[in-house]
């Protein structure tokens, strides 16, 4: 019984970071697309949410089963209870690299608005807490986790500065607006992915300590 | 033990559908303090998130502890598995009722853009979805639910259509570009809200029948 229920929860983990794997190759795959002005590209990432969906599914649907099956306690059901929820956050970064990859195919139509100095920076950081965020679920490591969490005000930061710049230049010139609109909901994105990296960090110190550091200052 | 269960699930019943009113109180709120240009009305509101964070942090603990407690299976886990995702999303409407808000503070600094004719009308279209998911959880309505999941096409029309409307404000006279950004980031947060009335309604669906109709076109 109790090797089936560490072969289940084996698979479970396996599955989440194939999906995992996944959303991250989607933000890239769609910066990428915008940055190289790759319509193509931005239509593979669009093709790759279906695989993303039916991850979520699966593994949600694993976790009821052994749920019901093991009614497993301690370090187990917190897993469980995890993956759950990670699930639905790394589903909502698949969507916001869609949303991304539909405003890259917009701006493609374009030339170009400027060099997006600061847009492949967030981009790069939201990717890296994702990735961190897998990480630190893989080697059970809070201490990362909670190094993921503390990178959130850095992102926060990086949009607003973002905004600022993009509202000036639909103000300077109207011929700016819709590629600066775009621009800037794909910024709006990014700084989603990021958001979700740290509900992912914060369901892994769950995982790892027990302890729910949602909502509180001091961490 | 099965009366305790019981008990315990009501408790966990009551405190999601007190975290739903008040998610929903503070989007009508949002869109007074927005419409009647009351900057302390949208003070409030962003106060409300606190409870809600709150809220979210002890019912996951609830569901937790009874997981852990009486292994509960069939129904009484579906609704555990449910009720976890659903106060997740029931957060995040209240974290897009705070970004509408702090957006209307934004605006009412300014002289009104427009009589915003079409946004009251996503807003009680949005609302309506969180009620109805919020109602279809108590009845165990699974009918109600679906009737949630299909108004989602509707606010997404809405949605794009009011994004063409301001877009083309903001083309128009500079003058207006601030003022349609933050309508426009308003309209991107209902969207959402309705986003998640459905994920609560799909979630209501799996725990009243046990059928996952997540990402699939044929409901």
């Amino acid at each position: 019984m109790e090797r089936h229920l560490d072969h289940d929860l084996d698979l479970i983990r396996q599955n989440l970071l194939r999906m995992g794997g996944l959303v991250e190759e989607m933000i890239s795959g769609a910066m990428v697309a915008l940055l190289a002005r790759d319509s193509g590209g931005a239509a593979r990432v669009i093709d790759n949410d279906h695989a993303v969906d039916q991850l979520e599914k699966e593994i949600d649907e694993d976790c009821h089963t052994v749920l019901a099956r093991h009614q497993p306690t301690a370090g187990d059901l917190r897993f469980l209870v995890a993956v759950m929820k990670i699930s639905g956050d790394l589903e909502r970064i698949g969507d916001s690299a869609v949303n991304i990859a539909q405003g890259a195919q917009v701006l493609n139509q374009e030339p170009p608005l400027k060099p997006y100095i600061d847009l492949p920076r967030l981009a790069e950081t939201a990717r890296g807490m994702v990735r961190d965020s897998l990480d630190s679920l893989v080697h059970r490591d809070a201490r990362l986790a909670l190094a993921v969490c503390s990178r959130d005000d850095q992102v926060d930061g990086l949009y607003k500065q973002l905004f600022r710049e993009l509202l000036t230049y639909m103000i300077e010139d109207p011929r700016n607006v819709s590629r600066a609109l775009h621009l800037l909901l794909i910024a709006r994105n990014l700084e989603r992915v990021a958001d979700h990296a740290t509900n992912v960090a914060e369901d892994v110190i769950y995982y790892v300590e027990g302890r729910d550091i949602r909502h509180s200052a001091a961490f």
